[in-house]
């Protein structure tokens, strides 16, 4: 029940493409993660997934186009959606991201990427 | 599927107390909600409750102690626990909650300031 600072938690870590937990809410979690570059391509069968752009331009790939998601704006990616993360211009972008304590960082697919363990900060 | 910009959505509306819905992601949503002034003492008995402060600085009164929460940052109300958020000096302060879907407003109290409908926006 104490208060969370963002910007403070992003400073606990440095790697790129790994999310780290901050807070849980009921079967949910609030995870951090620095993304730079590309990750890959996949979906989440069972849980929607909340992205939130705290530094930097996210732009969220769909199989049928891209959506652009400024610092400050939230995209919810839809349960069984085929999505891919990438960020432009060697920009490393800061997300919050909520979702299920159920889903899995690549959901339908293993990638060297893949991470199975969030710590927490 | 669309970016959602939360400074955007908190021009839609000037009722303070009144939150709004701006996303669901799975059995939760995301509600914004602008305050002034002192909410009312209840708990959730079985849901969570996450705050974010958009914007302002947000006193969230427990029985035991005050936490102030700063723009940029969160705190997790857990279930069962009573508290009431406050503003001071006068200022409108902007909040994003993440909440369960059944999760009521005033929890288990009935209060003048009591929302059962949370527009869409």
């Amino acid at each position: 029940m104490k208060p969370i600072n963002l910007n403070e938690k992003f400073t606990k870590f440095s790697k790129q493409w790994h999310p780290h937990q901050i807070a849980i809410v009921d079967d949910m979690q609030v995870i951090l993660a620095k993304l730079k570059g590309e990750f890959v391509w996949h979906s989440h069968e069972h849980e929607d997934e909340l992205f939130q752009v705290v530094k930097g331009t996210l732009y969220m790939q769909f199989r049928d186009r891209t959506e652009i998601v400024n610092e400050g704006e939230i995209i919810v990616v839809p349960k069984g959606v085929e999505h891919n993360p990438i960020t432009k211009n060697d920009e490393e972008v800061h997300v919050l991201l909520f979702e299920k304590l159920s889903t899995a960082h690549t959901g339908n697919i293993k990638h060297a990427k893949t991470q199975t363990h969030y710590p927490k900060i």
